[in-house]
């Protein structure tokens, strides 16, 4: 049969993004209440009849629903996580139905900075209260309330998706059956939070950020935002990608002694700046670092990340990559060893990859394979659960 | 005998800087000239008969030239080398003549974009010329001139100033009988060049940058200093020793759920970032991180850096740090084994430290007790040399 649609194969397709009206009320970690909220997300693949095959999706810092297919024929690029969602793919779904949200406090529909406060009848912008990990796991399940989903075949995030997961495991731990917490870390560290705080003040101090409330203003704070993107970014490679992708190489050919870009990697970061300061909001940006920073599921038992996780119920699978310096294995190892000592089921991988911490959104075979092999055994339960339901009605 | 001094024993003492005016145009890489110029400079200890005992110390990106001592009896701090200049110190002024100067585009008495352009009647801020590694030499080597110093018992510095020293051994080699590159590159990285890049982003798109010509306005881009300067800091600093050092203390002793410093870290940062946005020029900073960019003695001698090196006829000792990311060991290992391939008398030293690329200026006793032994040979050497002049004679 020939392949008449415009995207490949083994894509999900053309997808659209939903909104979920909650109407009921939460009580966020900071103290706030939202009465009612939106949550955008997508959904992939078919919920079966026993809702025992149905994966969530945690996005990290800059990430959307938007996981996987195009919105339009004329996308160029499909969503951020189109290379491990899809029919055939590690989260397959000719078998999963896979649901991917907007966390609260984004600024790709769900309520967030750029939502319409109907109190004050602008945008919540800088009053929008700081989120937290938690926060996102409770309003998450409302999701899974929505679709009568009991139980999540698997929890699956990358980095700050993967503290999501991790999160998932401990604080509703009856609704979770697998949680995959990859290129993660339990906290973050004193460097990482400095680094957050860089991209933060980058955008602070900007002039145009006028204290958060720049949506009636005619500019934006776009120089902070590029600022903190172009950091970021450099924390999401390693130095040995860099190193491959750029080198020394000048764009010129030649030097110019002069402070247009010289090198090919300041035209890349600049490039890069560039096009997320036009597509993210910088409100969003700054609750998107807190809730890195503020991330510590082992505060809530004395800093013991043992009694954290000692709550969990589910089994794990956790997945490091051996050039990521932002949440470097010894991270993911603190993780897995905390798991080992509560006698929870782990399995873990070091992948060996030379692109740090974007490696888990690249295409690693290794990492592909493991992958997909753990959610091949997530699949099998979940048709064995759904048999079962079957066989029981 | 009572130490009267207010300075401790083994300062220098009181000291000052002075300047030296270079009536002979020094034609830079970038293909400019500056006709004349001043350099400031410092000089501690004694200079022999002979001038056997002259070593030139030279600064790092943020340096200047008060290395050691204080300029004032109430000073709280000495210069920025103080731990290892000074009489019984690893650089003892009791036995050397130790000169520092201000390299050319500094903002510390040399020549540089605040000096006022005669040409224009104005700073010449953003039109001073590029200046490089290359042109520092061959700019110290009029202090050398200046004070009859045909050869250089030593040139040493750390980090930026390690590159100095190299750079002198291959393009002055005649002048120079050791050369210390501690915690240094051969070249910098892509990643390297990246976090000079948002440095200098950070400045240039400050508002109040006035494309450089500030020193007229009102305003100077503190904002944008103040950023480059806490994103320097944290890759001076190691994960580890940020880890020993904040932890995750929070700096109210419980979280606020705002945007004010959170974890100590934070508050460190924006501290240490404020003191420096007033001590220093941004255009200076702007130019030595171009000038760290552009080294790369070996760009000369097709890319290979065993041909830069063979133009050495000095003695080498280069010294890098475990936990320093920004240059890390086996960067020092790359100038080793060229040095090595290139059949020249080098030591190296890898010091075991946590405390990242700052290690060069802090107190770590294996360090310390290498270089002094390294020095030690140096001034034996040096009054081996003034002894058989004064036979000679």
């Amino acid at each position: 049969m020939q392949n008449t649609s415009p995207f490949p194969e083994n894509s999900v397709g053309l997808v659209k993004s939903q909104s979920l009206r909650v109407d009921t009320a939460i009580k966020l970690q900071c103290g706030q209440n939202l009465s009612h909220y939106d949550l955008a997300y997508e959904t992939y693949g078919t919920l079966n009849d026993s809702k025992s095959n149905a994966v969530l999706i945690c996005h990290a810092l800059s990430g959307n629903q938007h996981a996987a297919g195009y919105h339009h024929v004329d996308d160029k690029r499909p969503g951020w996580w189109d290379l491990c969602i899809g029919p055939g793919k590690a989260i397959d779904t000719n078998h999963l139905f896979v649901v991917c949200p907007n966390n609260i406090g984004g600024c790709h529909g769900s309520v967030g900075p750029t939502t319409l406060n109907i109190e004050t009848s602008h945008p919540y912008g800088p009053d929008f209260p700081i989120v937290t990990v938690k926060d996102w796991v409770h309003s998450q399940a409302q999701l899974a309330d929505h679709f009568d989903i009991l139980q999540w075949a698997a929890v699956v995030g990358g980095s700050l998706g993967g503290m999501q997961a991790l999160q998932w495991a401990i604080d509703l731990p009856h609704r979770i059956r697998h949680a995959l917490v990859i290129a993660s870390a339990p906290k973050l560290s004193a460097q990482n939070i400095a680094f957050n705080e860089i991209a933060r003040q980058a955008i602070m101090s900007d002039p145009d950020f006028h204290n958060g409330h720049y949506y009636g203003e005619r500019s934006y704070p776009k120089r902070g935002l590029i600022l903190a993107r172009m950091l970021g970014h450099v924390t999401y490679l390693s130095d040995h990608a860099m190193r491959l992708k750029f080198g020394r190489e000048l764009k010129k050919g030649h030097l110019s002694f002069d402070y247009d870009a010289e090198f090919q990697v300041e035209s890349y970061l600049r490039y890069q700046g560039e096009i997320f300061s036009e597509n993210f909001d910088a409100n969003t940006y700054l609750l998107m670092t807190k809730a890195l920073d503020y991330f510590d599921p082992a505060a809530e038992y004395n800093g013991n990340l043992v009694g954290a996780v000692s709550q969990a119920l589910c089994k794990f699978m956790v997945i490091s990559f051996t050039t990521d310096w932002r949440f470097a294995p010894n991270r993911s190892e603190e993780i897995v060893n905390a798991l080992l000592q509560a006698k929870k089921t782990v399995s873990y991988a070091k992948i060996d990859a030379p692109q740090g911490h974007d490696s888990f959104l690249l295409d690693i075979p290794r990492y592909k394979n493991l992958f997909s092999a753990y959610m091949a055994n997530i699949i099998l339960e979940a048709n064995k659960l759904n048999q079962e339901k079957r066989n029981a009605s």
